[in-house]
């Protein structure tokens, strides 16, 4: 099936997602939305989260999308039961996988998420963890510094970065969580600073990274693959200035060959 | 829902997958079918382990599970396509989950797959791996030797077991391969063993242990999970004498609570 998958984000934070599922799933096609102008999500009201997430949803949709991922936390916990029941297509979300994921590898039952004020407030991954196993203690830790640390390509001043992790994630220094989730898409640049700063002591779950294998079962379970034919050019689109999404690009995804385009989508 | 998950295997070795099942999903009820009386399938031809996969899925749909497991890798290679369009009922097998797992942690794209030699044969893993991503390059061996190994108990038997592990993988020894998968629901007993054999320069895969994971997001998916309600008792049907079954089960699923059937099935 020659559709592609679409993948929405309020910014860059979603291409974590995007670069794992090209990794595992060569073939397929990405129709990218990167809702910068309204970004970050994380700190919104869920009703409002919920909105812009419904209008990008149904924009990917009427482009002919055979999937739509939610590569947002937060917008995840705000739309996705609603945007499974009304889409025809299947609907992932990056909450379950890294839910399940954390329940997969976690020997204790203790799990620390990090995540945007929005998501920590959803109460998405403790009700998501522990649906499915009620043994599972969740700790929650806001980190509303992390996003624009990674939007204003900061992620890679050490002492900027080692400054920001410290504050957000001093009160869990010496938790006995065992396993730490990337509760927000943008966490993953800088996932190797919060290995670090737990000494290696706490497997740190990215969610990205999981749901982009669950993209790959699903499409499999639906029958959807891409078949492999020619070379794969993938499209994003964003509704703002495109020179520093193309920045990040260069620097973490620098074999990702793609058109960008400006477009306008506003509520 | 109350119904319990189906998982059938030609013996004990999908009670791997049982044990990973039930520790991720400690809600859910699993009905088990061993096929004992006609185990191994893994040498018998494909199209006999068809009819006998396809007996015993009929057997249990009557029994009203929710889902189904198949927990063999022989018979998935041999039914799953089959069962998936025969059955209403969502149809898992130990295959995909392996290799969407292998592609996952492979970071050099050279897996090598351990199976019987109805897996082998069948090209299963090869074919499922590079459907998804052809740039993967796939070894295949036949390790005929391991069933009985832990039919018969074996397993923990250090000598025993290291002299059929090296007759079996000397050749891979020195190979690039950085992922193994354990291809069939048998060798995680012997996991450890093999994972030394490599002296941990491998990352060893267990299928049965991805499954549960994708038994979990699909349960989530069609919205089928079981709530949290009393206390969950499995129950297990085999199709002769239960004892060796029992001991094994008492050695490494000692916390099981389960009740055992001896029934007649055969064809």
């Amino acid at each position: 099936m020659d559709r592609p998958i679409g993948v929405m984000d309020s910014g860059v934070g979603g291409m974590t997602v995007v670069r794992e599922i090209t990794r595992q799933l060569p073939n397929e096609r990405i129709l990218y939305f990167g809702d910068i102008s309204r970004c970050p999500y994380g700190e919104k009201d869920l009703e409002t989260v919920r909105a812009y997430t419904i209008q990008v949803a149904e924009y990917l949709v009427a482009k002919d999308i055979k999937m739509l991922v939610i590569a947002c936390n937060t917008a995840t916990a705000a739309a996705l039961e609603i945007l499974r029941e009304r889409l025809e297509i299947p609907v992932i979300g990056v909450i379950g996988p890294g839910a399940r994921s954390a329940i997969q590898h976690s020997r204790n039952g203790k799990v620390l998420v990090l995540a945007t004020s929005g998501t920590v407030k959803s109460n998405a991954y403790p009700d998501a963890i522990r649906s499915l196993n009620h043994n599972f203690e969740v700790t929650s830790q806001a980190c509303p510094a992390f996003v624009p640390l990674v939007e204003e390509l900061r992620y890679k001043d050490d002492i900027v970065t080692g400054i920001v992790i410290h504050q957000a994630l001093k009160s869990h220094m010496h938790s006995d969580a065992d396993t730490v989730i990337l509760g927000c898409t943008h966490y993953p640049l800088l996932k190797e600073s919060i290995r670090r700063y737990f000494d290696g002591r706490k497997a740190v779950i990215d969610s990205g990274y999981e749901t982009a294998r669950e993209v790959s079962s699903l499409l499999n379970y639906q029958r959807i693959l891409r078949a492999p034919e020619g070379e794969v050019t993938h499209t994003i689109l964003i509704n703002g200035d495109s020179s520093r999404f193309k920045y990040i690009l260069r620097d973490w995804l620098p074999e990702l060959k793609y058109d960008m385009k400006e477009i306008e989508l506003k509520v």
